[in-house]
């Protein structure tokens, strides 16, 4: 275990688990949702704002910040905290991901990818020890090894290929990642949804050892019922005593379903997106603002939530400022989803820690049920 | 004198004033700069963080209130403060201004203006008494009366019979305003850059009477040397005891020469749009925050300034989230421009206060000519 770097589980319930994870930047209580700030921002918050969510962590994404302002420009300026203004723990992400989704004419080799950016078109690669120097240079706290993984569904040699290609690259990013006390470094399960190929991937990785295991692989198409499958049994191939980390997820429905199979952390653009295209979570499921039926409402979106959104405005305004392509309106409803989204992962901490899991569930769904459900 | 509304001059040096304006919403310290929100919202701001640069008094477009979400649907919210979370004074333009400059197909009469809107091509009248309505159901603090204004430059008879109209304009304001206690209502001399017809403007509305009196026309095309040559005479034919408003107005020199010739109140988009554009005001004079010269600059905007953009984050930040789109560079360039404009008429009130504003003003001008000016 590195230095300064700690997880300490303080309960159980199930399979649910509930702890504190230790860097020399703050603690990190879990399960945690860690919203996601792509280009050296949440969209559209301050990070004191963030911050007042209840988030203890941020995740930046490795493959936007190389291309623009590039990472050596972050080195120096002092690294990412101090460049973004965030001073807790920062998770990245180790750019092979979104290589794979959004940049231009990748080619795949065992040496790593070759790309072109889709800001501007220029030539980059991106290897296990590129990506390793990356995230050093951003100053993250938590560094995930280099991987690749394809979209679901894909056939089972390709998915029993690249995963094997992605524990030679852990095996690499291991070695280059070299001994950094007070930054961690994460393994990335893969193996799809096939059992043996995800209980081949947890091996190899504990053979290597690291700080942290995530599961890769998973919300790339494959659905929730095959999303939950898999998480029936691929955590539990994961050491025990080690965060477990949900790539990219999720809905709210995921998150749970995935804290019961026992995940300690997870990321997801959902909560900051969907506040700029006026999606909305509460309590109540799902609304969205520009329906016509907000538009003389005097309600808040939630009045039991204590999000400034809630608190200061009607649903009536929310509506006229989305309409109106006003900026407080991304600024208003996406305060509002990472609050609800941290309410959602402080409740299930409370939850786990008192043994009653099982009941706040069947009480997170049942509300839900009782709510509107507003289509796109 | 409406009741609950009054002017209390505290000191004059030369011919620049500061003062209090009591509302029941609260005090209005002048000289005093009033942030624009259009829609309901002063863009990319949170309220509070318009209160926090030092606003004491924000402005609300009459034209785009009544077309979106309409006047009517405010009044049924509650009105403009709780809609849109601004609980300080609020003064509502008439509506005049802003449709003879953004509207589709108007057609001027005696009676007043019809148009279509530019948002849907919708159908709609503006008069004295329409006017009136809207700003009593937005609940505006400071009401102005209609008024109609041509561009300059423009010729002596069309000045002079678009003057005499809106002196008409401003009985009619007069009598529809009816007596509402706490409510202020200002008239506007017009007259172009025409001394006679400035004179006779103030005349006529002096003998109409009104809690306040705007300097129109002005800011309007016709350049700095001849609006403060009109400023010059213009605000020594209204009242002493009354507050001077300068719609429209500025830039920061064109505030200070203001301010220098007796004025109390002034508005302008400029900090906020400009916060938007990338174009950044400080003590030192402007910089534009695209230019690649910011790119490594691990400097704030302004060392002295202590606004959260410059207390956050470096020029390289700024950069690189102006560069990427990201909603936040909107954020904190408004923030700090806004705190600038405040900062300015702090210093101002101050110095007129101890009666060294001529020093004060040589003090701008020679940190400006030492700084840089960055063309956009």
């Amino acid at each position: 275990m590195t230095q300064g770097f700690s997880f300490d589980l303080h309960a159980t319930d199930g399979k649910a688990r509930t702890g504190v994870i230790r860097t020399p930047r703050g603690e990190i209580r879990t399960p945690a949702f860690m919203p996601v700030g792509t280009a050296g921002t949440v969209k559209a918050m301050l990070p004191e704002s963030v911050r007042e969510t209840g988030a203890d962590i941020i995740l930046g994404n490795t493959y936007h910040l190389m291309l623009r302002p590039t990472a050596e420009l972050i080195d120096r300026m002092g690294g990412l905290h101090r460049f973004m203004n965030w001073h807790g723990p920062i998770l990245t992400d180790s750019g092979g991901f979104q290589v794979m989704s959004l940049a231009e004419l990748r080619k795949l080799t065992e040496r790593g990818v070759t790309f072109r950016s889709h800001i501007d078109g220029s030539r980059h690669e991106l290897t296990p020890e590129r990506s390793m120097e990356i995230q050093r240079l951003l100053g993250s706290d938590i560094v995930m090894a280099f991987d690749e993984c394809p979209a679901l569904p894909a056939d089972r040699t390709r998915i029993a290929e690249s995963m094997r290609l992605s524990m030679r690259w852990a095996q690499r990013s291991r070695d280059a990642f070299g001994d950094r006390p007070g930054h961690a470094l994460f393994g990335i399960q893969q193996g799809g949804l096939e059992r043996d190929l995800r209980e081949e991937s947890a091996e190899a990785l504990k053979a290597i050892g690291f700080d942290g295991y995530a599961v890769g692989g998973l919300a790339v198409g494959e659905g929730q019922e095959a999303m939950f499958a898999t998480l029936d049994f691929a955590p539990d191939m994961l050491p025990v005593d080690k965060p477990r980390y949900l790539m990219g997820v999720g809905k709210p429905d995921d998150i749970v379903g995935a804290v019961k199979r026992g995940i300690d952390m997870m990321d997801c653009v959902l909560p900051s997106r969907s506040g700029r295209t006026g999606q909305v979570f509460t309590r109540h499921g799902v609304l969205n603002i520009k329906n016509a039926r907000h538009r003389e409402d005097p309600r808040p979106l939630d009045e039991s939530c204590t999000c400034p959104a809630c608190r200061g405005y009607s649903r009536a305004y929310l509506h006229h400022v989305f309409r109106a392509n006003e900026i407080i309106s991304a600024m208003l409803l996406t305060w509002h989803n990472l609050h609800y989204f941290q309410e959602l992962m402080a409740g299930m901490r409370a939850a786990i820690a008192e043994g009653r899991f099982a009941a706040w569930e069947a009480e997170f769904h049942a509300r839900r049920a009782l709510g509107d459900i507003e289509p796109l």
